[in-house]
């Protein structure tokens, strides 16, 4: 394996001092790319794209080619798992993933398989393997899941939501049997995540998008327990000298800014934050890593509003150690290339007078 | 005008104690009682309903009758003003609202009048002041309006939305479009407002429903500057002995619960808060009223889940004044009638013990 020629990422993951602050974009390989819809549209639908290493290698590099961001992150979907699972995950032009299968009791619950990522999730570590060896180490390789939380809002719902109604009606009338789905779901993403890290992956994002749905008492006995039992369980390695010898995990709950103490506890190395969040008022910075928050519709505008905004994130993170700059949210599709251009650069650029 | 026989709601807003927490439900005129569905099928539509005043007025009263509620909300839609500035307020079963015409540019924007609210928006002024009479001061009666922030969010989008990309490219792209029209709407809503108060309303909420898809910084501007505007020009009138004499203002930004502190220097009576916000941590309860916080989906439960949930709530909130019990949303469409029954006599009973 070749020695890894960026590590800007992931020092800030472990707060330590780097020259400027890296930068990566949630779906940064997407249909922004003109390079990805052509690949897309050979490849046909999207999980032929995920479920094919050559195809996922590629997906992964076309950002990394074009821009100078400090992480590439594997071309995969949150919802690999219940797909594994047997629930048949796919996608309607325009619309959110979906499922043919939906689990709405217990019995339900007690047939799903926990998916062995030799396996059935296989596809995945043969993409990160050969996209690790793709990249030949200029930057380093996340791998993710979703939360079981957020998996389990799909597999309920059958899709995405507006309203949450059914795993609501779950949650409160039948907790038990959904506890048994999240623990089933955490013990599944802990088997995909360590398989992941064995494949390569650098790093690890898990993505909790529908935890801020949840009451505050809830978010911490439906979501953040889950996750801090992946925590508790995935192979991390150990901090030395050596940076990659140690692989950090970032925690993001969407819409989760009001419980950033609790999370910040969870044994997590970064935090995900969105735009709601003023990171001034992040107590636990230089602490535990901080990931975002730009405004993702920020990238619509033209170049001086993006640097303005880019120096009021840099800003209010100020002069600690443990900053990741991202979007809050994945960026849109109709995003001009260019701006993506001006976001990275202007990152690179400004954040240097905070570093030295 | 007969005297107020249940101040409770009115109390709590000013931070004055009472005897137990008073309660009401938004949307509490709604679908999920058999009463209003055969109102409504009668009707025809929604707009027909709303600008009938015997039938808003009818709408208005249901929930009262059979239910102990502490305060009844005009039966309303929070889109009159956009709709009485012409661009055509409509609804499609099993969808939100929609408007035939929608706003791009600043041309749209300048043409766009400011409603006479006793032309366009009679029939609301209209049905406050049969519905006033018609409660004979059982309980007050609450006016609302959208926020200028939320008003404008269907106005651009046409509709609601998932990711707000039409107005936040407004936002982004061309904000002194964007202010103007949140000026004019602030304007339309201080014109509009002040009627419903000279008509009857003895409490006004403001619903920022989606104030919480900001930014914290574009919160500050685009959504919470215009809610100070109005705030600061609706005629409340004085604080006396005379609770009725003073017309509290309640803001509600769903998910704005890591701004409070900003909110609560807004010049409101109140905050809404939604089930994210653990009650507990709120460092203004005592000084300014909290109206909230329970998530809607518990109403599905069966009765000691609604009850223990109850209690978590006013644990929360403790022995201080200022307490309105809500939920965090609107009532959900097919909650059975008896557990609000099991809400509205769980919040009073348990509450007592609070304020001894």
């Amino acid at each position: 394996m070749s020695q890894l020629k960026n590590d800007r990422y992931l020092r800030a993951l472990q707060c330590l001092p780097v020259d400027y602050t890296p930068i990566w974009m949630m779906r940064q390989a997407g249909r922004y790319l003109p390079e990805y819809r052509q690949l897309r549209a050979k490849a046909g639908d999207f999980m032929t794209m995920c479920q094919t290493p050559e195809l996922a290698c590629e997906a992964t590099l076309q950002p990394i080619r074009r821009f100078d961001l400090d992480a590439a992150i594997i071309f995969s979907d949150i919802l690999t798992i219940p797909d594994a699972m047997g629930l048949g995950l796919y996608f309607e032009t325009g619309e959110g993933p979906k499922f043919k299968k939906t689990i709405s009791c217990l019995d339900d619950i007690a047939q799903l398989p926990i998916p062995d990522p030799g396996q059935s999730l296989k596809y995945v570590m043969d993409a990160i393997g050969l996209t690790k060896k793709e990249l030949g180490g200029k930057v380093p390789l996340i791998g993710f899941s979703g939360s079981p939380w957020t998996l389990a809002t799909y597999m309920v719902e059958g899709g995405s939501s507006k309203t949450f109604t059914k795993i609501k009606k779950m949650l409160y009338c039948a907790p038990k049997a959904l506890h048994l789905l999240l623990e089933k779901l955490a013990n599944s993403v802990i088997l995909y995540l360590n398989a992941q890290i064995e494949a390569g992956a650098q790093s690890i994002m898990i993505f909790d998008t529908w935890g801020g749905v949840l009451s505050h008492e809830s978010y911490r006995a439906f979501s953040l327990y889950y996750m801090e039992l992946i925590l508790s369980q995935l192979k991390r390695g150990k901090k030395s000298q050596n940076i990659t010898s140690y692989v950090p995990v970032t925690l993001f709950t969407k819409g989760g800014g009001l419980w950033l103490d609790t999370i910040s506890k969870s044994g997590a190395d970064a935090i995900g934050v969105d735009w709601t969040v003023d990171l001034n008022q992040i107590e636990q910075k230089g602490k535990i890593a901080i990931q975002g928050n730009l405004d993702p519709s920020i990238l619509y505008a033209n170049k001086e509003t993006i640097e303005s905004n880019v120096e009021s994130v840099l800003c209010e993170f100020g002069y600690h150690n443990g900053h990741v700059f991202n979007l809050g949210h994945g960026i849109h599709q109709d995003i001009p290339i260019e701006h993506v251009q001006y976001l990275v650069e202007s990152v690179h650029t400004r954040s240097k007078r905070f570093h030295s």
